[in-house]
């Protein structure tokens, strides 16, 4: 009793583990209470936890994932130009569609992308109406394959045609390059999954207008160092996945004058330059590239569980290890939540699709939110849940990124390099910027938000890691 | 004893008044402190406490102050084109030097902005030797009046001459127009009192080539709306006086197609491109103008304490107030405490100097500079300090402009409106974000800094007003 006494005499003073809403009651009746933050290792999954034991603190992993990072790290992604997907991308066939995500067979696409593959087989001219399209996807005349296959990747649906124009991006460092798709704008777009003849129109003239222009404008500057202009865009409020208006500011300044003194045809100049001035997302696509190119250089270090690609076809989410080589480890595309277009609801919305999220696996997009506050007004939350999720992502990964540093952070390294262990010992799944397209061919953008990726994938990762490493 | 053995068995709570160290010493030995931010008001000074007191209530002030304000915030500056000084400026005349701050002589003036008056003289050819040109300037050859004096703004030394190329801006909604220099770049420049033959030659070319383009450009959008673009700039990290690298890139997503479709001789669109991709100080100016109107709508209230302009000469600093006409209140200006270019130190800089203080006045600049963290890279401090000084500023103003929201305070508007009363009773003196000149003629920038106007001048103000009202 004495005992009891005296325990009730002091402040009360409780670190509470569970449920966060314990600490709050007692913050509330004017109690202190700290919260820990903890969950068992992978939510509680046994084996995983287990195959997590053999490599957490194994240091043939820790030397592997030092290779690994300094790779990633001093990768310098150079934009060299534009060039047609089917002559540029190694491996890309005549009758072949490159997708977003892991691997997908057509009958298993969602509504966007299914109308993204109609749409790039009318721009072919493989098929003049959407039905004659459907029977000969169906019909196995079209080869299907990831763009993360061929060192590429596309947002969202992720079509890649053979004609398309694609930037191409060089990492001299380690020799190797990397491909995206160019960036449509928002709304009606071929990546959202609409199809309609002006969508078609558009592509047909990215294809003769605006492709060439850009090359023309990129080569004329001997190429462009992408780190900086994604350093600066940091700078300016952007987090280079969902929010590009600055990092496409910076590049607009770069070709526009490029573009003049190549004495390009005033009138295709004129209608490139107000393509770009009208299009805030121009350089997403561009980043993409960068971000591919940066962690392919990463890739393939026996025994690293730096993540090196995560993607998403609108069923599976996707995840590339660099020392699982090819292998992806899927598990079911979660939803995204965020704000909707004016008429449209979580209801319309198809699951987390594109291959967008290299920019995350990079350490940019959602990971670097803290330096891009108004992209609340896109996604939804606060600016300081914007600074939150940064330094949430913090703990999942390899090291801070002091190529790309966070004003409103103090100056901090972005989290860099997600460590596919950390995810699963802290349970904390990496977040992501995306956009949100309509689950039905067709349609378009309804609108953007943040989902995260799933535990699932890494806790596969993980297994498959330790597996090797025991074996 | 009783009382006292009582007193220390609670824990210490002290509210703190005075010395912040007072306060600061009980914390860090494990006591609670709250230190009052608290002073008497002008700093105690008597007489201007007396004039504050007779107005600090007055409901004539406060009504005054509402109309003032409501018409700054209603002011909707679009700029125009690009104009000859002597033909477009209001009683510019032909021999006369307009230059920064309030009334000044030339034997008076500091280094810097001789420096310009004499770069402008040789400008405009009235003088081939820096020694001609100070013989006519003793002489009373040149008539040198105060920007301010003709609608205008300039920064720095704020050397304006009748053959320059000004920026004319519009406030339809009051039919004010105001002006402003054209940007020179960072480093040697005529503002900040170089005047080398290269200076001279960059300004022959903004005579001859940019202004021209510029006009053209500006008159095929049919005039550009400047709020919408400091605003979407404050969401880009700039605050539009210090930093301006957002907003000259929205402005030049907007120009560089004008000029390519308005068929712009490409050899001169080229470098005019070149020269804004450049220099990403290249809309203060233009912000400067667009302050400058918008203050000048709210200028002329009787009974009002509304701030209109603060502006320096690099000797005094001058204030004027929307209730008291073309009265200047003045103090000596202040030093600039800030980051100094390799190889200069504080013993070099001249002191305050500049109508760029405008935009302090209208609510951005250091008034916003919680939008903008990355700016203490530029201006020392941290970007915690940075919002520091944003909030600080509501404690000074009529309001917050949402028309300018400030992301990293969650989308609060800035601080805009300085009450000259509210100044003198908490002691508060407006920040401002500058550029440092060297403090001899010549040379040119030397750094950048922060700098607090001082609050003789606002004392002044109130007490000037509040003998107004009292006859």
């Amino acid at each position: 009793m004495a005992m009891v006494n005296k325990f009730f005499e002091q402040d009360l003073q409780v670190i509470n583990v569970g449920l966060p809403s314990f600490a709050e009651s007692i913050n509330e009746t004017g109690g202190k209470a700290i919260h820990l933050e903890w969950a068992p290792p992978a939510h509680g999954d046994r084996a995983a936890g287990f195959a997590l034991a053999q490599i957490v603190n194994s240091q043939v992993v820790d030397e592997a994932n030092q290779v690994a990072y300094e790779r990633f790290l001093s990768a310098r992604p150079i934009l060299k130009g534009v060039g047609q997907a089917l002559t540029s991308i190694p491996g890309m066939g005549e009758r072949m569609l490159l997708h977003a995500g892991p691997p997908i067979a057509w009958e298993s696409m969602c509504g966007p992308m299914q109308g993204a593959m109609i749409g790039a087989m009318v721009y072919e001219g493989w098929a003049s109406t959407a039905e004659e399209a459907r029977t000969q996807a169906a019909n196995g005349k079209i080869a299907f394959e990831p763009c993360h296959h061929h060192s590429a990747v596309g947002p969202m649906a992720g079509a890649i045609s053979p004609s398309m124009p694609v930037w191409i991006v060089e990492n001299p460092e380690h020799g190797n390059q990397s491909f995206s798709s160019m960036n449509e704008g928002l709304g009606k777009a071929l990546r959202f999954g609409a199809n309609e003849p002006a969508v078609i129109e558009r592509l047909r003239w990215m294809q003769s207008a605006l492709g060439p222009a850009m090359d023309a404008a990129v080569k004329a500057l001997g190429g462009i160092d992408l780190k900086p202009i994604i350093a600066q865009a940091l700078h300016m409020g952007d987090e280079c996945h969902n929010r590009n208006v600055a990092a496409t500011s910076i590049l607009f300044k770069r070709l526009a004058p490029a573009l003049v003194k190549a004495g390009w045809p005033l009138d295709e100049s004129a209608s490139a330059l107000d393509f770009i001035a009208g299009n805030d997302h121009f350089f997403l696509n561009i980043s993409m590239a960068a971000c591919k190119a940066m962690l392919d250089a990463g890739h393939g270090v026996e025994g690293s569980s730096l993540v090196t690609a995560m993607a998403r076809n609108g069923v599976e989410f996707g995840v590339r290890m660099s020392g699982t080589g090819d292998a992806w480890f899927t598990a079911p595309a979660p939803m995204v939540e965020g704000l909707f277009f004016a008429g449209y609801s979580a209801a319309d919305a198809a699951l987390d699709l594109g291959d967008s999220a290299i920019t995350e696996t990079a350490g940019i997009g959602g990971f670097a939110m803290g330096a891009a506050p108004a992209i609340v007004q896109f996604v939804g939350g606060t600016p300081q849940d914007a600074i939150g999720f940064t330094r949430e992502m913090a703990h999942i990964t390899l090291g801070l990124n002091n190529n790309f540093t966070l004003p409103s952070l103090n100056f901090a390294g972005s989290p860099a390099g997600i460590d596919a262990r950390k995810v699963v010992d802290t349970g904390i799944c990496p977040v992501i910027n995306t956009g949100i397209a309509h689950k039905e061919p067709g349609i378009g953008q309804v609108g953007a938000g943040i989902t995260r990726a799933p535990l699932a994938c890494f806790a596969q990762a993980v297994t498959s890691l330790s597996e090797k490493l025991g074996s």
